[in-house]
């Protein structure tokens, strides 16, 4: 990645730079937790089934366990009697048998007694001390759930790669695992860099700002599954950086926001290349250009923008897929997506992919858009002003007004 | 709440169960916490700039700070000459004042110098020793971040009740907050109840079941913010469920799955109405009819069906929107939507609201959906092998073939 004075040589477009991230990426390493810490993570290994579930027949209804051939024909005018011999609850087990026109009191969930195959639902009885009345038929199989129905004893229920949402951790309960085999979860270290920046809390001399970068990364670290650590604001001098640099590399992946570009000061990108190697450098997009990354050792190292916007932007276009990847998932947005039709034209240039901030208000005929005017990337007010973002790819020169495009939304429209 | 000895009397509709519950909701108390912990947490304040942002007029560029003025006519053909004054990196601050065809060289966020109302960036000059030739030219305004264009003091920035996502966390960064004042997490307990139920990890006897329901319920409250804790299994027994409700008091909120029907053996209702009082039970959905609500003290209780679907359903329904208000935000469903159509009827009854289980297909046209065959919601797999599920509001008998309805997807579609 050569570099002249003044920028970069040449661009390496958006999806190319992906493709050389995502297909250096290890996957990291396994490890067994408690299903109770599960939810988010991600499998280790496929899912298979033990046992049937049900693991018998059951009731599904509360009422009474019956054969149910003997039911046919019941009816309001015409009842069918079966005598009471016995009962069986929920977690209990019936010793004996069904046998014609007998019946066995059953709660839900209790497994069928032998012999019947039918639970005639408590609306359908009336009960006349140790007989039923049963006034409408149960056939074979009604109000029963039967074993296995679920689910079948060597069924792949899971497969390797599945993220656990509550749904996925209920199915791994059902099977009574206690501990659940997953990815582990990649550390971040976080580098904030620049001579005018300071710590929240500290006072401000002329010239100076907060930290932003640090918190915002971490921020957008934890909606990944990663584990972000902040290792503090960094001089922008070699000496310094390389020192952050190298105390950072036991992390799995090292975030340096800031003193990327290719000002004559700009020591991040010389460091990396001198301690291991840089992937790509300078990227054809808008906000996030001087964004690049390679590895030293087994970290692999983002170099992000300085400016906050171009910063999360880049953040969403290439460390977060690194680190859904490293955790056996399919990289992906998490923004839900809606459709809008744009106020005004979005300006931008051929061969670049712009990530656009707008405001999206509700219409008559459904979503109205707005970009949102800024100077650029240094204002951080327009994520909070904006809804969401538009993309716009690298094969045109803009979007006219009234186009529909589709929003990548940051957070509810409820407001 | 009086209910027969088969079933419910009568069934409140899911939205006047809904409008009894948020009517009651107290939001909980405040807290100031790290900023670094904040992402997800809800502000309990609203947010009010201190200083303008940027603070200072600064470079949004590498270049030199001129007098706009100064560069009108610039051209390759007809360069203009500036004396190279002096230099302002970043955190800086420069001493003197830039005059008539003077320039300072000066860095991306470094304050502009007295005098200096533009930046000519480094492509359009050519240095020549103490002098530069500018090319092109910079109008006053051009290449500078204004002070405060970001924000300006004395703005509201975010408003109480506002969710911080890492776009809210970078505001808060920029203002240079240490900590941040947000509501408190509810704390949630969490009771399995059913005589057939045992903990994971158990040796199973016939007619038991492992407990699936205290732990998707964990894991759904932890995806709402909350902090769950189970309290484990306890028997389906009055004494037992007294003293199980009892120790779990000291919590915001406790979820009590199972046991909740009028079978002569469903206690939780009668337990809630002799220590508090239950402000609705049995719903008119499906699945999910035997929930219901009350207070004991100051605690919100919640009554969930045994089913785990069903169970899921009325957390979805109920609870999540309780514990959102409670953190001070709008209920809302967190499954982002998707439009598709309908491969089969769904049937339904009129006065109820259904919660389908369904599986998205991409067609060629679109989305097609395809309704889970269930024999109940006893079928926990039925989770896993779905996408979304899909409502069926009360005032229709069901949706036809062929219509378009709208998905809620408990998931990502990429497979």
């Amino acid at each position: 990645m050569q570099v002249r004075g003044k920028g970069f040589y040449s661009l390496t477009s958006v999806s190319e730079a992906l493709k050389k991230l995502l297909s250096d990426i290890r996957v990291l390493d396994e490890e067994e937790i408690l299903l109770e810490d599960a939810t988010g993570r991600v499998l280790a290994s496929d899912i298979v089934a033990e046992r049937d579930n049900p693991p018998f027949d059951r009731a599904a209804m509360d009422g009474f366990a019956v054969r149910g051939e003997d039911t046919f024909g019941a009816s309001q005018a015409n009842p069918i009697y079966f005598r009471i011999i016995g009962e069986v609850l929920t977690g209990q087990n019936f010793d004996g048998e069904v046998r014609e026109y007998e019946a066995v009191r059953i709660t839900t969930g209790a497994p069928l007694p032998r012999g019947a195959d039918a639970v005639v639902m408590l609306e359908h009885v009336n009960e006349l001390g140790d007989e039923i009345e049963v006034v409408k038929a149960a056939p074979p199989g009604k109000n029963v759930s039967l074993r296995g129905e679920d689910y079948k004893k060597g069924e792949t229920l899971l497969k390797r790669g599945r993220m656990l949402n509550p749904q996925e951790i209920a199915i791994l309960a059902s099977l009574g695992l206690r501990r659940v085999r997953v990815f582990r979860r990649p550390r971040v270290g976080i580098i904030s860099t620049g001579d005018e920046i300071k710590e929240p809390g500290e006072e401000l001399k002329e010239g100076q700002i907060y930290d932003i970068n640090s918190f915002a990364l971490a921020a957008l670290c934890s909606t990944t599954g990663a584990i972000p650590k902040r290792l503090g604001v960094v001089k922008d001098e070699y000496k310094a950086m390389r020192h952050a640099i190298e105390a950072g590399l036991d992390n799995d992946v090292l975030l340096i926001s800031g003193a990327t570009s290719v000002g004559k000061r700009d020591v991040v990108p010389e460091i990396v290349r001198e301690l291991g190697k840089v992937l790509v450098h300078g990227i054809a997009m808008r906000p996030g250009e001087p964004t690049g990354f390679g590895y030293i050792g087994d970290t692999l190292v983002f170099m992000l923008p300085g400016y906050p916007v171009a910063s999360i932007v880049a953040f969403e276009t290439f460390v977060r897929p690194a680190l859904q990847a490293m955790q056996g998932l399919k990289p992906e947005m998490p923004y839900p997506a809606i459709r809008a039709r744009l106020r005004r034209k979005i300006p931008s240039e051929l061969g670049r992919r712009d990530f656009v901030r707008v405001r999206v208000e509700r219409s008559e005929e459904g979503y109205e858009v707005e970009p949102i005017r800024t100077s650029g990337s240094g204002i951080v007010s327009s994520l909070v002003r904006g809804d969401g973002f538009v993309i716009v790819p690298e094969n045109t020169e803009g979007i006219e007004k009234g186009e529909v495009v589709e929003v990548r939304l940051f957070r509810s429209l409820e407001r």
